[in-house]
This record gives structure tokens, C-alpha cells and sequence, in this order.
């Protein structure tokens, strides 16, 4: 079955529906904004995450091409342009937003269609692209995988992990999920066990703490995460405690696998990348409820950067590269996007 | 100043008051137990926890001697073996609770004094033996920390903690915490983090996740912790979590100094200690909230072991050992207790 967060964000004729990821799985709320603009403030406040802002930002220009379609074409065009431009500000860090604005506005350009009509082909294109990429990449990375086994992930990894699971059951492998909780946010204990229960895979979770025992275990045959950047030189920036799960599983000879679409070519090395800090306070409270006092002092970076020892493959949309050989991925020009 | 987990449990002339620690800091409630059995019960409800329960159980017999002081001798002291038994009981894998019980009966059995009497100079006796251990090695282990940086703990190494920062800070050293809140409990973010802010110590919280970004930041000159048990081979047996901190320490050259006033003659090898498994729901919720659904199973290891190699020095009451040569503690004979 398609799990619940595989199909977040759609696009209706009363607007962009919208998953709201900030409460999931204990409720399943959906919020629809009507407007461009109320897209742009649902991604900023953080309803939809991980590849959710892409896909509301497909959508979102639809329904700035639906506000432009009585004016004339340059108007429409510059209208749409702006609407772009504060969609890719609503989350300043997250490159997907430029591409699903340039997928949607290079569709309009270009057309003969009806503006509405452009902007929907080019957002249902947008959308299958990046669809295709992660199952390309999700089925290469199901390959290294044991036919019976155990994997063990962190945080969310979104739909690579929805098209490595459907790869590794479509050909007949029985994978154990272990999931750490991934506090603060408990995107793992919310988003990836629920995800991984629902599409009937078996589905342990540990705290932030127990990977490296359950590494030493024998239990798992590989650790497996996203990566939120890649480095031209190997190293995977994803979100923090990647590091010290890596390290154990080098320490336990357990492979590391990080999934990403492609490697930034802006990012010849980890220095390149500057790292997001999030507010300390986040760390002495879960799910809003205080969980230390106020005379203690929260430190919350919010990725960690795991240099090329320690990952074995880096699982891109053009198979596995070793991590001192990621450039090669660009040895074929760069990739549709 | 002394902080409020260092003088938890404490004997009254109406019973045993112990500090609540279930619900530190956020409350500040004390229970009083007017029975020997009162006291068998908070230690089995977990009122307090780490050490506190042997200093429950130490004046959980000072009770007991009151409760029997209108017995013959020969009855009185039959009626102090059951209570401590029962004491002994009450948490079957703390062997603190066998050598409080015993320091208070071998106090009471050689003594001319009154049954009372002599049962609080044994129960006084325990008290200080401990603290002057654990003073000992928490001096010990100050000594082998710079006079100014970082230190990172997990979850909550109690009066050893409270001994090395006590010795620091009357060395003149200026140390600065991370603590990982180690989750299920949170006893990193409610006691480590809030003794050490008593303290008058900068202190930084951060979730478990983080310590390995923390170690390779530069920003952390030692790792430290308690161990629950250290193997005559040289493991060490401590809350889990301590495993992977131990491995990203070593990948990034921090020297780990684990603390235990002695390691376990009965326990040659890691194999000899059985690992506790505790309710793998506990994992699925924080503070009693739930923070996973239930389609998702919970995993629970209490504990993990750190083998040899991921050790720089066990430090114990007779000073730092390497961890090879652990097994040299006793050439000295058995230790006072």
C-alpha cells in the first residue's frame, strides 16, 4: 500500500491539500490553503517537511497560475515569477524549492497551453521526476540489501526510504526495520516507524542512544539514512546523530549507505557547508512538555557532517559510488531536474 | 553549595524521608517512610534510584532496629535479617542494597550498645564509606581533567559525578558540561543537568543523538561516565548509550574515563553480567506521553557494553587503571566495605 506520507500534498480544485506532518500519526489533519500565499505560510510554519515543501511548492505555483489567469500574459508571467520567489523564501535552506519553481515556470514559458494548463504539466512533471529519481536510487540501494535482514535508519529519509522498501519487497526480501526516535523532533518514532508499520514492514524503535548496541548486536546487516547534502569529496551532511551511528557501525563492520538524489557540486567540502543551529530551548522539551528546568542551557545542531571513512557507498539515482569516487557521478553531464 | 540529589534520603525521628526522584525537577516532593517495609516499597516503586536506594536501604534498617527494640536480642536480630532481606529484595540486580543491609547488621551483631544505637553508627558508618569512596574517585578522576574544558557525560553518574565536580572545582578547575539527555527516563536532562547547574557548572544539554558531533567539535576534552559494572577483563557495563559516546570518542581521539569504585570479581567477562531488558514500551513514550503510535513495537536494552579497546582508563577508589590491567585492583586485597 502507499503509506500515508507518500501522497502529502495534493492538488484539488479548491486548492492544495496539505498532510500536517507536525502532529502525525496522532492525528491525521489535512490543511488546505486556497492560495499561493497560503502555501508559502504553510511551509513556513512548518506543516509539511523533508520532501513535503517540494511538492506543496509544485502545487503552490498552480494555484499562483489559477490566481494569474485573467491577466495578460507578461503580467501572468511576472505574477507567477513572484509568487516563486516567496515560495523558495519560505524555507531559505532547502534547494528543492528553487527546482520545483523553475519545473513549474520553465513549463509555462515555454507553452502553448492555457497558463493553468502549463503550470499543471509542469508541476505533474515535477512531481513524477522527483518520484522516478528517488525510486531509481530507492531500488539501487535495495540492491546491496540482504535478502533477509536487518536495517537500521535515523530520522526520515521520505520517500527514498518508501521506494527502497517497495524495491526490496517487490523482489521478494523480508527487511526488519530499526528506527531511532530522533529527538527532538521524533520525526523517526512519528514519521519512519509509522511509515515503515504501515507498509507491513516489522518495526522496532530505539532511542537516539541504543544504535550502537543494536550495530554490535549482529542484528543488522546495514545502516541506511538519507542525506540531506552530499560533498563532491564524500562527506554526508544529514541530520545530527548520522555521525556517531556511522562510527559504530565502522567500529562493528556493518556497512553505512546514504541516499541521495545527486552530490552538490557547490559543495566541494564539508567547510562549504554551513551548518543550521536550531533553537537550544527545542532540546529541553518534547512535544511541547518541559523535559528539563529552566537553568540548564539546550544546544540543538540540527545535522552533523560524517566524513568519507566512515560511509561505505554513497546510493545516488545513478547507483552506489564509493565515497572518494562521488565526483564520477557527474562523469555523464548533469542529471534532468 | 551541596546539591539536592548529593543529601536524598534522610533519617528522621518519624521515619525515612527520600526524595522523589520520579518526577525531578519538576517537583520537589519528599516521601516519608515510618516503616522498614515503607522503605522496601519506594525503594520497588522507584522513588529513588542510582545510589539511593543503598542509602534507603542503610536507614531502612536504622527503622528496623527501632521497630525490634522491644524484642529479646535473639528475636531482634531475627527480625533485622528479615527486613534486610526483604531490602535486599526489592531490587534484585542492585548489589548496593546487600552491603548496606550488611553494614547495619554487622554493626548491630558485635555491639554493646542498644539495638538503636548501634544500628545508626553501622547505617552512619555505610554513609560515609560510600561518600569517602566516592570522593576518592571522583578526586582521582578530576586529576586526570585539564584545568579548563569540556566534559561530556550520560545519563547520570550520581555522588561520583557530584565528588569529581566538587574536587574541580576546589582544584580551581573550570569545567564545562554536556550532558545527553538519555532517553526513556531523561535522567541526563532531570538529574545530571540539574545537579550540575546547582553546582554552579555551564552547563549544556544536548539529546543523545548529538554526542558524537559534539566529541569531533574539539569543544570536549573527556568523556565521562559511571559504569554500573566493569568486568575483570575490563568492559564496562553502564546505562545504554554509553557504547556509542565510548566509540565516537575514540574515533575522534577523546579519552573516555569510566568510573566504578571496583570491578566485579565475579564477573571474569562481559558474558558473565546478564543484560537487562527493560519494557520496550517505555521507548514509545516520554514522561508517560505517548510518542509513537502503537503500530510499532519498542526496544529497551537498559544496558550496553563498551569492550576494552573504546576505554582509555577505569578509574576507581584505588585511583585510574587502564583497562587491561583492571584486574590489578585487588593486588592490594579486597577494599573496606
Amino acid at each position: 500500500m502507499t503509506p500515508t506520507l507518500a501522497d502529502s500534498v495534493r492538488l484539488t480544485d479548491d486548492g492544495v491539500l496539505i498532510l500536517d506532518r507536525r502532529n502525525f500519526p496522532f492525528s491525521r489533519e489535512w490543511v488546505l490553503c486556497r492560495t499561493s500565499s497560503e502555501v508559502v505560510k504553510a511551509i513556513e510554519d512548518m506543516v509539511t517537511q523533508s520532501s513535503g515543501p517540494y511538492f506543496a511548492a509544485l502545487y503552490g505555483m498552480v494555484l499562483a497560475a489559477r490566481e494569474a489567469a485573467g491577466l495578460r500574459p507578461h503580467a501572468a508571467y511576472a505574477y507567477m515569477e513572484q509568487a516563486g520567489t516567496r515560495l523558495i523564501r519560505a524555507r531559505s535552506t532547502n534547494n528543492h524549492l528553487r527546482k520545483a519553481v523553475h519545473a513549474v515556470l520553465s513549463s509555462v514559458s515555454g507553452s502553448g497551453e492555457s497558463l493553468v494548463s502549463a503550470a499543471v504539466a509542469g508541476a505533474k512533471a515535477g512531481d513524477e521526476l522527483y518520484r522516478s529519481r528517488s525510486r531509481t536510487l530507492g531500488t539501487a540501494a535495495a540492491a546491496l540489501l540482504p535478502s533477509e535482514g536487518g536495517v537500521l535508519t535515523h530520522c526520515w529519509a521520505d520517500l527514498y526510504l518508501v521506494e527502497l522498501v517497495d524495491a526490496a519487497q517487490r523482489s521478494g526480501k523480508r527487511l526488519r526495520f530499526f528506527c531511532t526516535e530522533t529527538r527532538p523532533y521524533l520525526q523517526g518514532a512519528r514519521l519512519t516507524a509509522e511509515t515503515l508499520a504501515e507498509m507491513g514492514v516489522d518495526t522496532t524503535l530505539i532511542s537516539d542512544g541504543m544504535g550502537a548496541a543494536v550495530l554490535q548486536s549482529g542484528e543488522v546487516d546495514a545502516l541506511v539514512t538519507a542525506a540531506d547534502r552530499v560533498t563532491m569529496a564524500g562527506h554526508v551532511i544529514n541530520k545530527v546523530g548520522t555521525l556517531g551511528l556511522a562510527v559504530a557501525a565502522a567500529a562493528f563492520n556493518v556497512p553505512f549507505y546514504a541516499l541521495v538524489q545527486a552530490p552538490d557540486q557547490d559543495a566541494r567540502t564539508a567547510d562549504d557547508v554551513p551548518l543550521e543551529y536550531r533553537p537550544g530551548e527545542d532540546v529541553l522539551h518534547t512535544l511541547g512538555m518541559r523535559t528539563a528546568s529552566d537553568k540548564v542551557r539546550g544546544l540543538y545542531p540540527a545535522f552533523d557532517v560524517t566524513p568519507p571513512r566512515f560511509v561505505t557507498s554513497i546510493v545516488t539515482d545513478r547507483g552506489p559510488f564509493e565515497p572518494h569516487r562521488i565526483a564520477e557521478y557527474y562523469a555523464e553531464g548533469e542529471p534532468n531536474q
